[in-house]
């Protein structure tokens, strides 16, 4: 690491969007532990959460003490996704510095996910804001509000997804008071060229509100998507360890990108992470005893860093072998 | 396909560089239904064979046979890799349109794949070149030498590559006769910056002669890298049906670039491969045929195809069922 790095935020969302497509559910006790093993590894922004129905989703019904074991690290960023209005109390309540909701830009996926079409989505969106203004104390910080557009890139459901889709959203979300712009890749479609044409378009909608982008990695693209919102400026990437999930549309397709391989990406092209490679790839133990039998994604942890692997550039002097003229 | 779209050369190598990892010798009988099923799909571009010693490597004993095969099809280009004199002796009577012989710029691997340090292995490579122009006929098309650089991205023998080696081998494997100078990524170790840097260094010495890229697949990073390669310009890249094969210095690690899952992201970018990816992913049927139990690879062919996927950019219309101004 040094001064001159660009600072790349690569936020784990393993606990929650990994988790949420496995149907076993996580013991609290390993939660906690792959919290902590995150956090040492030198992870600071986690998404460990979503405040939804226990009986629609036992996954999470622990949200609030996986929560407080997060917000015992006082620099680590916590976020939890929120897909309604009484969600969003409880992740006030919780203290998370985050709440994203997730907003669909198509109205089949939307229907499907939240049972309300994205103009409804859209209000309970706006009344999440009020609640959050109005419970903000002059003392305390403010809590910021994401809208995560959810199916940007292709929907499985609906299929394409028009640009003036996406715009349109963007442009409602604003209005309805949000701090952040995500992107979510929902259902694995994402190309690098729309990518590219996407952020440009909501960026000139969203301006700097425009911030992460969520990858899933259905179609062994999220690394080479990632590269292409690099180039457009994105410095905010969600991942999951392990590439842990899936989408439930997309049989046999992996989940998020892996945060391993993104971070080793990321860390080879200079970025700075902050992140302790060998660490992270000692923190999939934690999985691996927690969900034994689980299938653990990732190109690094099977293959290993490169000899000499090392962020600084490869050295321009001629080897003592080489003779070549 | 339109007459706008940029063309992509997709060289399909995994009959030999897929192969020449795997044990089981596939029959030849299965490399000409291969070859078949890949012309079927619209590959007009094959690696189909090495010529080295069978006892060193059965895999590739019928590479005369599997040669005459491809010859068949009038348009396809038939390439064969070649380690030594007596290898492109044979090649050229075989007919192949495209000899490759590999040159290490590291020297560590360059003893321990043939037996020779670079400067003995661009010894060789002029005296091919010397051998090609003494065969060649006034009438017949002349045989292209390609000198494929091995280990540019870094050696699992010897660790980093300094750029000052690959420069240097570059330069005089254009002075020993050259018609294009190809880069591999041997062991899988390439990251995109280091990908456009080397590319740009390379281009410096051999301009245009600077033609295609070959990628593995090892670490998750090669269609993030031909991504850079191709913001660099390059046009033509190696890559492996079901992504088969792998690094004998990287147990556990897959092959070349999965060749679906490249076309998928070329065609998905709008270039122009002239390939079917229906037909592609159905002709790893012959794989699966070939090589029972053999692991194979690949995104796409998991995943399928985003519903209503094209190659024309999405539409830029609002939908019927969207409302949001």
């Amino acid at each position: 690491m040094s001064d001159t790095q660009t600072r790349v935020v690569v936020t784990e969302v393993g606990m929650r969007d990994g988790l949420q497509s496995i149907v076993r559910t996580m013991p609290t006790e390993f939660k906690r532990r792959w919290i902590d093993a995150a956090y040492a590894a030198g992870v600071r922004h986690m998404e460990v959460a979503s405040f939804v129905p226990a009986k629609l989703l036992p996954q999470m019904a622990d949200a609030e003490e996986v929560i407080a074991h997060a917000l015992s690290y006082d620099d680590l960023i916590v976020t939890a996704l929120v897909p309604n209005l009484k969600g969003a109390q409880r992740a006030l309540e919780s203290g998370v510095h985050r709440i994203v909701a997730p907003i669909s830009v198509s109205t089949a996926h939307s229907l499907a996910n939240v049972r309300k079409t994205p103009v409804e989505m859209i209000e309970s969106f706006a009344a999440m804001r009020e609640l959050i203004d109005s419970t903000a104390s002059a003392n305390a910080r403010r809590v910021e509000l994401i809208a995560g557009l959810s199916t940007v890139f292709g929907c499985t459901l609906q299929g394409a997804v028009p640009y003036a889709d996406i715009a349109a959203t963007a442009r409602a979300a604003l209005q309805a008071g949000a701090d952040v712009i995500a992107l979510g890749d929902t259902t694995g479609e994402a190309t690098p060229r729309q990518v590219g044409e996407i952020i440009e378009l909501v960026r000139e909608v969203a301006g700097s509100k425009l911030r992460s982008l969520h990858f899933h990695d259905t179609r062994g693209l999220g690394l080479a998507n990632t590269l292409i919102a690099l180039q457009h400026g994105i410095r905010e990437f969600d991942a999951s360890l392990a590439g842990i999930g899936g989408c439930p549309h997309a049989p046999g397709a992996t989940g998020n990108v892996n945060t391993e391989d993104l971070v080793f990406m990321l860390d080879s092209m200079g970025y700075d992470t902050g992140i302790d490679l060998a660490r992270l790839i000692a923190s999939r133990d934690v999985l691996a005893d927690a969900l034994p039998g689980e299938p653990l994604y990732g190109y690094l942890a099977r293959a290993g860093l490169p000899k000499q692997f090392s962020t600084a550039a490869q050295c321009f002097e001629p080897s003592e072998s080489q003779v070549l003229q």
